[in-house]
């Protein structure tokens, strides 16, 4: 049994440290009510210091990757008539709460992989895009759907889409029409860098990927996440610069020379645990 | 007759608030002379606060597109020979007229596509980045032809160009050597996301673009491009924190549960003006 | 002769203006120690102020581009085992050297055009995201391989990679898995974007590209290239500013009525020397 | 008569190049109502290029320098009940508008002098701090009055009072409480770095700065004012990068003879118009 | 009783909703050991959403206000002696929550006034340059003692220090000297901007001034703080944009017309608690 | 004899680790050519890797401190007169390597005090103004002349001097009239925070100061130097988190116990050179 026990996600760590975090509302489609947001923050953030594990797949189980919001069960409209700046007030910490569940993930230090079949609409492009890597089933569709209920996306998409995907004008032309977009479009725009032709198989490459991670150095693949993400919100100066002061001391690591011997002798290394 | 009025730019609106802006020098290939430039900045400053106008698709009239700055009509150096000093002051106010004029694209609230056909030449290719979605006919070809004629463009190519195609080493090969590019390659890169036979097929699927974006929430819309623009100059984490102070106000608007009725009932929502 | 001599670098200049730097240990397979190191950085400081050249291109002697570090020349672990804070300081001077060597190819005022055949390793890809161009041969492969050696990488790639192409996905995949990227993947992904048959075909291909910008004028080249340096790091309003500033003063130059005249009489312009 | 002519603000301009800005509705205490609001950015923004103005002194006719906001005049807030969405939308350009007016004191090339006497409330604070130089009598008073009328201050004073005074704990005291700050307090923490005993001394301390900075070179007093601003908003390091671009060519004007003659010579320069 | 129970700090909450938090490690000097550090983090994020409470005041019990980090109790070397890379991930969290504890005051939406008597050594004035307003008895004396410990400060002096004071001689003599400031020195360079004779003084004073802000709109004081927050951290120009933003949703409010009214007629307005 | 030779500079290292540089051309008062310029850029270049030396005293041999640019030796302004873009380009190098010079004394490892005496002009306060602590005689007076060159200031004061004064409409006045500031103003203003009445008194005390922080642990000064630096240019959370990782490795450091144990004993620790 998991030590991992939330109401609406699933986790199963494999012995070679690879954690399979699955969406388990099925019958609601994965979509995102109160819970399962809090439930994705929770399970980040625990196992960004658990360090029997060293890679994460994020999953939907059932038949889509997500629906996207709950609209029967998630309020996006505070009910209350109150005074509007304290209504307001009140929004924000809402609205910051569902963000920083989908922050977990970016700031997870354990690299993270996102296993997509079917659908995966709106709030799951946010969580995606708050993944490192991305792969999809051939039957895959991507929306960013919020347009359709009346709402700037405010959880990651209008943030991290166009930092992902290198086609703006495919960008704003998928916010503002909340169209879809399937497999092979979100290939060749680099939003997915793999797509299988079952989610079977999808989930077959991102365990491989994920293994072929959790054999590495954990200092190396932790610092290289922290400083892809650094990298991306700063100029390249200033990016290099803090390479020199994360990497100054990191170089002293009993990884390197652990990981020469490997590279040299061609067998794998055996790295303690973070 | 349109409401606009402009010396070389033509404006339609249709019923659907869709807004059709041409440029309008077919005999000299709609370069851009002062004036054109002026009418552009103008014509978007209008668009921004007219709220019949949801959405805008601009062409080019006649043969082409744009043939780039009209080098006949449009001084780039000062004729006076003054004190140095003194003649880059008057150009400093020369060029950042120019660049208002293709911000006032970006700044204005309402989603701009645009739709190339034939020749996108030096300042065409300024403009097109200014807009939200780019779609060229096949016989497209886009030129960054500034270092032909011997200065470093400054309108906006070297600014946006590398932030709307992911594809920088092919960004400083156009730029370095004025190479014309054609349609496939820029749909390969992502400067357009749609090829199309013909101008008319372009402009075609520009308008059913426009149209469908027009169907939507105009709080929305305004809110996605806003926080589009947004996002590109800053941080993930700086444009998270602006969407809650954004959108904590703006989930209070009518529109969502307009939106989810729309959505639930399938029939489309009448949303009111800005 | 070249008027160049260094020890593991050849530098030949054409009559055009092309420079073409070859890393020239080709029995270390091009590894980088750090003589090859340094001198890279003190050839690019160079050719910055060399005003007969006008372009670069840059590739490996041998049988491949390079090999990446060479772990038997270059320590990246200190020897010396006294107080951390202290040996710290010492290793961030080493980082920032190593940094700078890369770094003057950026920030040389000339454009360079990497020309990739075989295996680009490690550093190598540090070294290619420094430059502007990039091509490669078709038995090209790419590899971002410090997490195999236990640490994450600190001269440029994790800075400068999320910043050349547009697909995050991939970037971190290769980043966090240290596989190879062929070169379809290369050119796919636009890390490259043109790849030829033959070392020999690459070479042609960057050198015809290189003579086509020393034809340009030297002006207009330098500020294209200090521009799009500045906007990598900059939003789109800073740079914007910045290009006023540089511009309203770079638009006197003699080149712009030269490179009138020449478009207009389709005769080449004969440009001075910067 | 003065070729300017306002509503609500005077102007003179002298010989020497000093314009003399009132704002004159004494009966209303000078108190900020739309049509002065909009005075100001129109007269700040002519100033900007009329080059018979070299510096521009700042007063308020009557008994004091301004109550603050017209309560009875501006409406802060809308009347209209419509979609919040909406009216918010609205109210982001008047408040915008507002700004864009006093930005024009701090975007004007020409330094701006501010002449305080008695009382400088609510939008004066945001005034002043947009001008360069402040002065006041000593019957003046300050005072960050937005907090009273139970909003945060919008259009500058909680953005730039922190940045023209040294003293953290004050300004939060000031902004917080609504106090009133008196010419010694003023004195001491720097918003004035002068106190006259009346309001004639104070006009006449600043008309005597005026003067000095007038006898300037326009080329050297423009550039001050310009980098001055950038730094405020930047690095030292982007600061510095600026200036190598700003005056590499400005140093070729030819106020650098002019002044350097008038330095060794000690007789007054004559420069020429901006 | 009050509502909130800590180990090492009081909280008492008055009924004009004036909150007095209390460093209560008397015996030990105030010094902050791992469960006091904890304690403010916990109680300022439970003010934060406590709209009982509408401002704060911290001192400190007993001789002195703090004796600084409590060296017997709180560990700022790591005991374990293990892999360099894996002690700084260790000691990375630790700092970081250190930090946080500090930050939750900057981030908790109420004011907060720092009431100082006696000694405030070392993250103590960590502490008070997190606070919004800054008073002192005195006896009073500061210290930034850090670098006699051997280390530079982490959790905010060196960060916040500099922005709280404009004189960066002084800032930086303090720093690298680790002598002690004196009251009159602190309220000269405005570290502190008022100075009263005895601790009951200083609290007094402190008290009185929250009572004052308690009158106040809590939406306006809220907004103050916040963007005062924002404006320390940005350009001016990003800083108005952001107060566009926050305003325009905020002008709505029913503070407005209630501090209006009160402002007419001299009598304290009601607002109801955020 | 000092190990460091310089034309223009003189170097004296005492046996506790404090370097004396002086200014040394009194004959010209200590003005500024190409080669004191020169001069201060190596030995603080070569200050910063030589760990025998561990705090730094500037002054100026002779009459004063400096009369500032030496006119009559460094030409302002290129004679050649070509095209002015080329032009422009070789004045860029000139005043980044002036401004460089004046940038080492900032980035060198060890704190710099400035003792100035009588006239400190022009590059004097661009000089004094890159150093970390600033103590000054009370015949001393400070101009920003640049103005009354015609040229708007380029190697630091128009970038720096806002920094570390809180002032700012008395920064402006300065820095726009050109006038002199005498001792009384500049320590009122924080320019200095000490003020003495010989010179001699104002090195005594330079050196008190410099001796004591030669006292405490090298590893907490270079980071206290380095992070003061560092926050001066970043957000508050961004100067927080680089905090983060650099103190992470520093805490390891020999210097913690070293400086405990002699705080305890109250016996002075030795501590190793960095």
């Amino acid at each position: 049994m998991s030590k991992y026990q939330f109401e609406t996600v699933t986790v199963q760590v494999t012995a070679d440290g690879v954690a399979h975090v699955q969406l388990n509302r099925p019958k609601k489609l994965n979509a995102f009510n109160d819970q399962l947001v809090a439930d994705i923050g929770n399970i980040f953030r625990a196992i960004d210091v658990d360090h029997d594990i060293r890679v994460v797949v994020i999953s939907g189980s059932g038949r889509m990757f997500t629906a996207g919001l709950d609209l029967a069960e998630t309020s996006i409209q505070s009910l209350e008539v109150g005074d509007p700046a304290r209504d307001i007030y009140k929004m924000r910490k809402h609205i910051k709460d569902f963000q920083d569940s989908f922050t977990a993930i970016e700031e997870c230090s354990k690299p993270v992989i996102a296993a997509v079949h079917n659908a995966c609409f709106g709030a799951g492009v946010d969580l995606i895009t708050a993944c490192d890597i991305r792969y999809c089933a051939k039957d895959s569709f991507f929306c960013v759907k919020e347009v359709d209920v009346g709402l700037a996306a405010d959880v990651g998409s209008l943030q991290r889409l166009p930092k992902v995907i290198g086609n703006n004008s495919l960008v704003r032309e998928l916010c503002l029409t909340g169209r879809n977009m399937y497999a092979k479009e979100a290939l060749d725009c680099g939003l997915v860098n793999r797509v299988e032709d079952t989610q079977e198989a999808v989930l077959a490459e991102a365990f491989k990927t994920a293994r072929l991670i959790a054999t590495k150095s954990p200092v190396a693949i932790l610092g290289t996440k922290h400083m892809l993400n650094h990298s991306r919100d700063h100029s390249v100066a200033e990016g290099l610069s803090y390479a020199v002061t994360w990497n100054s001391a990191m170089l002293k690591t009993e990884d390197i020379p652990l990981s020469i011997e490997a590279f040299v002798t061609k067998k794998p290394a055996t790295y303690s645990k973070l």
